[in-house]
Order: structure tokens, then sequence, then C-alpha cells
């Protein structure tokens, strides 16, 4: 068992933290609400007054973060973690963030002999929970083996996108599809609608055709088509509109930074853009079906 | 065993013929190339010099056509087949044509007492000979019922649309999403690979993700990350570039005609015309992937 | 002065077959509603209870009607014009209509030796009712030139676009553009305004750069930058959205025959549809600002 | 006349530099490049071995850079300007970055007592020869006014957009602005031409109507229309299309900053990379429109 520092314990990062407990390990854990410690302090884990703290014994440091400024900050700023990880010691940061970010503080940590690698999730706070989230990790192939373990206390498919970056680009360049996916279907079935066809028998014909996607598997956007999805339930949970606009926006940044022409992908993410200007911001994503439904 | 003409004997309707008559029905057919009717009579078909002979006897008439109007001028023109088939019988259209054209050709057969279901396929030429086409069927539930054993013959997966029309409607439907899916997919895989991401890994990522789609499963568009498909072999066979832009076409036209809205639909639309005009018609469709790889 | 004939007095027709008497005319009219006949009776002209009597006697046969299958079926349907226009005499089609039918029409008037040019306006209401609107003529140069007289009592601007249906596809062009310069011009303004920009100081800017266009000068879909425009009257009055997108959807067809790439055309046609869809549609059509401000 | 340190002497910065020298400013010049240097020391200039010696008596600080990366390192780096710049001085920093770095130097200087305003240009490098920019002004109003007679030296159009980083978003807005109106134009000339219209005839009528855009009064993308503008010169010259690429990712960072949704002008990002990719990133951006054409 291993000696684990957590950092953010949010919606994601709190249930991530627990299985690691569940799982055996000793896991020292920081987070600025008390109230998130507290709870995981009651599960069994350690904490302490600083961050710098919790992270002194620590083999794995493992953080969830809102963006790119918080991971910088926290390791590589005035205070950084970088004065205080044990050199040999290996940081898993799943924070989606920039690749640049990545760069940036992995090259720093480096320096002074910390390992690092790129750990972004996909599979929402039901998988956090559940432990059954997909890691797309970057980094070196020893360092990958290393996490390896630890992410398998978290998640379910464990995969080696590259080197350091590679698991945020494989991340928005997934939920860059995904995002095409649910707005393609959308607009399909609501077409379909405008002439006549009931959604549930056109889902079912291309779900056994070529138009066959992840969406139509699981996420049908039409109430009523599938029972215990979040168009059956008012679009209420889910994946939030704006977080998918949030990765979007990573991606839109990742295709400028390295010239890439992504047009449907851009389309995509205006397209959610409006959908959230419109005050459909924390409905689940599918809710943009509505968008292409004539009043 | 039924008495049925078939019309339209190209690269989907000779193979189509062939395989009703290896499950044993008397099959008339006609084309306006000598070679390729004299191919299936050499198969056991029988043949007339007028198309209207073919026709007189049949119960089920089957046709293969290349757009609308050779729908409208075969059945309802000044020397229609209205006039030459017999009351009670059922004609199938596979052809791929819009919805106003099967209205108005259904409609006008109906006053005759002649039945119709528009029935286009998915599968491409390779499923015509096999037999495993998909057909989307649109048309009353009876008639539906009637044309079903028919077309088991030459396909595998039967769907009944919807009224008249339906089938048409899904198949764009379809279409359109695939169009949606393929540029996507294209473009996310090379954001991906211009970002130091190997194509089948970040492939396998996806495919195993939310990003999960038809494309990915059985027609990658990346050269080398699957055997057998378009894309390993110079994007030659396949679903032509310019095909999908006629479907997307007929797509415009229905969206057009319900005042719907679908931008990504259009981009595709787009998209594939763009990739067209650059000379790549007669390419398959996953050829698109080369549209986003920089020189 | 002329003989002329005028078919169809709606918001467009009406102001044009007045603005044709004002200058001297003999004009006999026909519209299916008596109003729109009397109230131009009252101004002079003449009318019968048949529309086939009201061209027997016109050099020239003005039409402005709603559509293609309009102008198709009063020409040369079962009891068309065709069989009651003087040979020698000149069609001048001033409605919106695919260049398909523009063919197909002036074809067949040609056999019975009756001249034809396609003509349709840009302008609006207040353009016919004040003889200012721009007509782009499609036609040989002979009846382009008889036209032009005729055509500057009702407009300022009379373009030769080129032979027939060049000009059906000038203003489809043209229309699309304008959607294009609409859209891309709100979400400039739009942009600005959420990054604490002024609105008017914005449209000056751009105005004085290489931004500046047209909505700029003198349509400013910003509410209360530009005085005497719809956006400063709620968007009442000026092109309505749904015209807009009747446009546009006559855009997307000619694109679709002559397979042409038109994506910020398309683009265009899905956000006015989009906009319509969400209640807009008589609402002006600069109104899609509105669309991109988030709630 | 004032005392000015001039920092950056590129395409650019080195014309600026001289009208300055012209208008009988004293000016200390500093450049990476000696050549830059010697050129403006052989008009008048002084220099020093190093920037910060540059600056020490310098009332007006002007820069113009390549990236905002490259303004932060000079301003506000470990051994920035921040420390050798007199308080009271004001810098006028026409680079074209984002408006956070803008925000990040102005503050940061503002609490030396150092005065700053964004001024990024427009009208290329033949303007700034000219000494015809115009100058998009972002800071207050006391400072716009001191900065303006400066300005005036070097360009024609001098406007105050707003605040701190408001000069970054005009430019962003107008150029976003400008690509849709080019990409826009550039479809709609070639639509008509793949229906026969004459790009001139087309040309002339759109300028006359709605369709009316800079890119058509002054840049028109056909090769032949106009004289003296790249198209007629095979697209050297001008704006080059991985310079308005640039600009474009800048708008695209904007947009997502501020979650303002943009579809025509991330379609417009998207078709100029996918242009500049397939190798005409170094040809004037009005060869947009050999995409669109069918070869």
């Amino acid at each position: 068992m291993a000696n684990i520092a957590f950092i953010g314990l949010g919606n994601m990062g709190g249930p991530m933290a627990s299985n690691l407990l569940k799982s055996g390990h000793q896991v020292a854990v920081f987070d600025l609400f008390p109230e998130a410690v507290a709870k995981l302090v009651s599960e069994g884990a350690s904490t302490a007054d600083k961050v710098s703290e919790c992270v002194k014994d620590a083999e794995f440091i493992v953080s969830m973060l809102p963006a790119g400024k918080h991971v910088e900050g926290l390791y590589i700023g005035d205070d950084g973690l970088i004065n205080y990880i044990k050199p040999g010691s290996l940081v898993i940061d799943s924070s989606t963030i920039d690749k640049g970010t990545v760069i940036k503080v992995s090259t720093e940590l480096a320096n002074k002999d910390i390992n690092f690698v790129d750990a972004p999730v996909s599979g929402g706070v039901g998988g956090a929970q559940a432990g059954t989230l997909s890691f797309m990790v970057g980094g070196n192939v020893a360092d990958f083996n290393l996490a390896k373990p630890i992410l398998e206390n978290m998640g379910k498919n464990i995969f080696h996108a590259g080197s350091h970056g590679a698991g945020q680009v494989a991340k928005v360049c997934n939920n860059m599809l995904l995002a095409v996916l649910m707005s393609g279907t959308a607009e399909a079935l609501q077409l379909g609608m405008d002439n006549g066809l009931d959604a549930e028998v056109l889902s079912d014909i291309m779900l056994q055709s070529s138009g066959r996607n992840w969406t139509l598997e699981v996420y049908n956007p039409c109430p009523g088509v599938m029972e215990n999805v979040p168009s059956s339930n008012d679009y209420n949970g889910g994946f939030m509109t704006n977080l998918m606009a949030k990765d979007l926006g990573l991606a839109m940044d990742t295709a400028v930074q390295s010239q890439s022409s992504t047009p449907m992908g851009a389309l995509a993410r205006n397209l959610f853009a409006l959908h959230a200007g419109q005050g459909n911001g924390s409905k689940d994503f599918s809710s943009i079906i509505k968008m292409f439904k004539k009043t």
C-alpha cells in the first residue's frame, strides 16, 4: 500500500480520494473547504494545516483542480510544492487543463527529480463514485506503469496516450468528438421528427446503421427514448453544458496552438456556447436538441 | 415464390436482382444497358423489349434508379408504368430520392389501386452482393409486411420507418449523421496527430470512450489503423465522396423544405463538396481526413 | 407608352404596378384578391375576369409571384398564358425563384416566340413604393434593352447579370452574402460588447476599417446605434427573418445543383433557420444579434 | 517635440519609427537585429546597448512586438523595463496581443506610476510606410489624448475604443469580421461563377446592393477584377493568410474567455487554417477563393 497525498476534494476529487482509502492506501488530503476535508478524514484520511505538510512523506501526489492556473500555482508558484515534494515521487495530475501548462509544470518538476504524469479523466461524478473512470495518461512508460495500479483503484480503463501532455490532448480530442456526435445526432433526430418520423424508431434505425454512435447507444437526447438518462429527467444530472463548453474551449486552444483546422468541432463549440448563453448552462449537454426544436 | 419485375440493374440493382433469383422468385428484368440485362438473363431472369411488358404480370415491381426524376418518369410519365401495372400490385422503390417525389408518385399510383413503399438501402455494393443491405421502408403497415419477405432476400435489417417518404427521410437523416461522424472523427484524429499522438492509440482510446462511433468501429479514416477498409487501400472502393455529397444534397433539400436547422449537417455537406471539388469525388468519403492534414 | 399586363399585386407587386401607371403606361392587372385589383383599378388600371384576357393585347407581361411553382403554373400549365400571349411580347418575371424554373419556362415560351427575362428585385416594400428597387436581369441583350425602360419606371439600378436565370443567381448570391454580413457583423458587435466595448464606438471603428459593410453603413443590428432602422423599432418592419430564410433556401438549392461549396452561406442559412425556429420568423433579420446575446 | 523610445523595428515597427523621426521627435530605438537598428540610426535615431538604457529619458515608449509573451517579458519580466521607465511616462504598445496580457502589464506598470495604452494597428506594411495606419486605442481618456498626437505622426485614424484592452478587442472584432467578409464574398462570387455569371458583373451588382463590403470595394479576391490588389498579383503582397489565421486565433481566445458564441468567425478561422494548411499560408488571405473553385 502506498503513501498518497490527494489535493482537491471537489465533486470529482472527493469520491476519487475515497476510493483510494477503500483500497487501503494511506491518504493525506487537502482542500480549501474544511467540510470536504472533514468528510475524508471521517473515512480515515489524515490532513494538515498546510498543503506543503500533506505532501512531505508522499510517494504519490494526486491533484484534481479546476484549471491550469491552479495547477501551475500549486506546484511551481513561489511557495510551490516543488519545494516540498520528495525527489523520486510521482505527481499524478488529473485536472483537465491545457497541454502548455502540463509541459511547463512537468519540466520544472523534472529539474528537482520529481516525476509527473497528466491523467485527466472521463466518466463524470458517477464514474468517480463507482470507481469506473477512464484515465488518459501522458508521460513516460515507467511513470505510467507506476501510476497504473493507483489509477486502477479509481477507474476502469487506464490508457497510455503518449508523452507529457498527451493525456490532455486525448481528452480534448475525445470530448470535442463527443460534442460533434451529440449536436449532429440531435439535429438528425430533430430533422426526422420535423418530417414526421418517431424519435424512437429513427434512433433504432440509426443505431443499427452507419449513424451509430455513443450518444445513440447510451445517452439518447430525446426525452422518453431511454430510461435513466438526463433527457428523461428534464436534462438534470449528467454532463453540464457549461462543462462541455469549457472542454471545447480547451480544444479550440489546442487547435489554435497547433494551427489545426477543426471546423466541425469549432461549430459544435459555438453551438454549445450559444445554448449555454440562452440559459441552459447548468442543464445536461444533451439538451442541445431543444435548440433545434421549432417553437 | 413471387412474380417480380426488377428495373434498374446498375452496381446496386444488378446484385439485388441476382439475390431475388437465387431465392427462387420469377424475375423479369429491365435496364437500358443490354449487358446488364444479359447477365441477369444468364442467371435465369426473363426480360422484354419494353419495360411495360416486364411489369404486366408482376405482383411486385422493384426499382433502383439514380434520381427522383427517373422514378417520376418511369411510373407516372406520359407513358408511365401506371398504365401497365396490375391493380393490387406493390411497387418497392429502392432509389434514394426526395420525399416530395415519393409522395407525388405514391399518391398517383394509389389512384389506380397500385400500392407503393419507398425502401432506400444502406450497405453499398458489398452489401448488395452479400445480401446484407439495410432497408428503410416508408408506407403503410400492410404493404410493409408484404414487402418484408421480398426485402429479406436482399438484405438483413428491414426497418419500418413510417408512412410514405419516411424511408427516404430516415436514410437522409442517417447519412447526414454519418457525414458528421466521419468529418468530426477525421478532424479529431488529425488534431491528436498534430499534437503528437499516434492515430491508432487515439482511435483505441476514443473507441472505448464517449467518442465511440461507427467510423471508429469499422471504417477508420487513418491509413494503417484497420485492414480491409478504404483508408488502407488509398481510399479506393467504399462509398464515394460524390455519392455522400449527393445524399447530403438531399438532406439539405429536406431541411429547407421543413425549415429545419441542421448546422452540423450543413457544414459537413459543404466540407464534402469542398473535398469533391478539390478532385477527390471518386475517392472514398473517409479520404476527407486528408483535407485536415497540413502539407 | 407601352401596353403592359401585371400579374401578382401583393406587397411588392401592388406598388410596382402603381409606379407603371404613374409613368403613363396602359396597365391591365390581375390578382386572386379582388381588393388588390380594385385598388389598382381606382388608380387607372384595367382588369378582366380571366388572367388570359388581361395579357392578350400586352407587349409586356410583368409577374410578381411567391414561388417557382406559381410561375410555372401561370405560364406553362395546361391552361397557361403561353397559349394567350402575343408572339413577340416580352415576359418580365420579377419573382424570386429557382434558376431551373426560369430555364424551363423561358425555353417553352421561346418555342412560341415569346421572349422572357428573369428580373428579381432587391429593396423591399419601401423600394417598391419609392420606385427605387434594384433589378437583376437575366436574358439576352436585346430583351434586356427592351425591358430596361420599363424597369426604370419601378427601380433605380437595373443590372444585366447574364443569360436566362442569371438574374436569379445574382440575387441569391447577393442575399446569401447579405446574410453572412449580417450574422458576422452581429456576432462581432456582440463579442465586442461581451468584452466591454460600446456598440456605437465599435460600429464606428469597424465602419472606418476593413470590417466595413452594408449592414454597418445603413442597417446596424444594435438598437439605438442608428435611427430609422428595424433594430431601433424592436425589429419590426424591414426584411423578415422568414423571407431571408426563404432566399437562403434558394441559395442552398443553387449550391447543391452546381455542387458548389458555400460553408459560410450554409452556416448563415442554418443560423437564420434556428432564429426563425425560436419564434423570430416575422421579426426583421437583423434581430439575429439577439441570438448571440447571453441571457 | 517629444523624447520617444521605440522598441521592435520589424516590417511594421521600422517604418513607424521612421515616421516619428520625420516628424521631428527624438527617437531612441532598440531591436535584436543590428541591421534594423543601423537603418534607423542612419535616419537620425539614437540607440544603446541595452534596452533599459534606451528608455531611461523617454516620455513615450512605443513597442511593436510579435506576441503577448514578448510584451510581458519586455515590461514586467525579472529585468523588465518597469524598473527603468520614468514614473509619469506613457507606454504605447502597438503589438497585437491578447487582452489578458494588456490587463496584466498595464496593472503592474500602474503600480509604478507608469501609464499605458494598448494601440494595435490596421493598415499593414503599406500603411506603416505611408503613415496611414489606423490605431485602435485602449486606456483612459487622459492617456489617449496624450498618445493621440504621437500616433497621428504614424497614422490617419486614431480611435479611442475604451479602457485598457479595448484596443485589442476592437482589433480582433474587426479582423474577425474581415475574415467573415472575405470568405463569404469569395464563396458568393464562386457560386455565381459556377452558375455562369461573370465575376466582374456579379462584383459590380453586389457592390451596389446589400452585399456591399470592404472586400468588394477595395480588395476583390477574383483575379482581374481590380488592378493593384493581391488577387491580380498571384496573391502576393497584402495580408498573409498566416497572419489572418493568427488574428483569428486571438479572436477565438477572446470568445472562449468571454464565453461568447461566434459561429461565423469560428468557421472563418477554420477555413483560413485549412487554407494555410494546404500550403497557402504565405499567400494573401484573399486567395481563399481558390479553395472554393472546383478543379
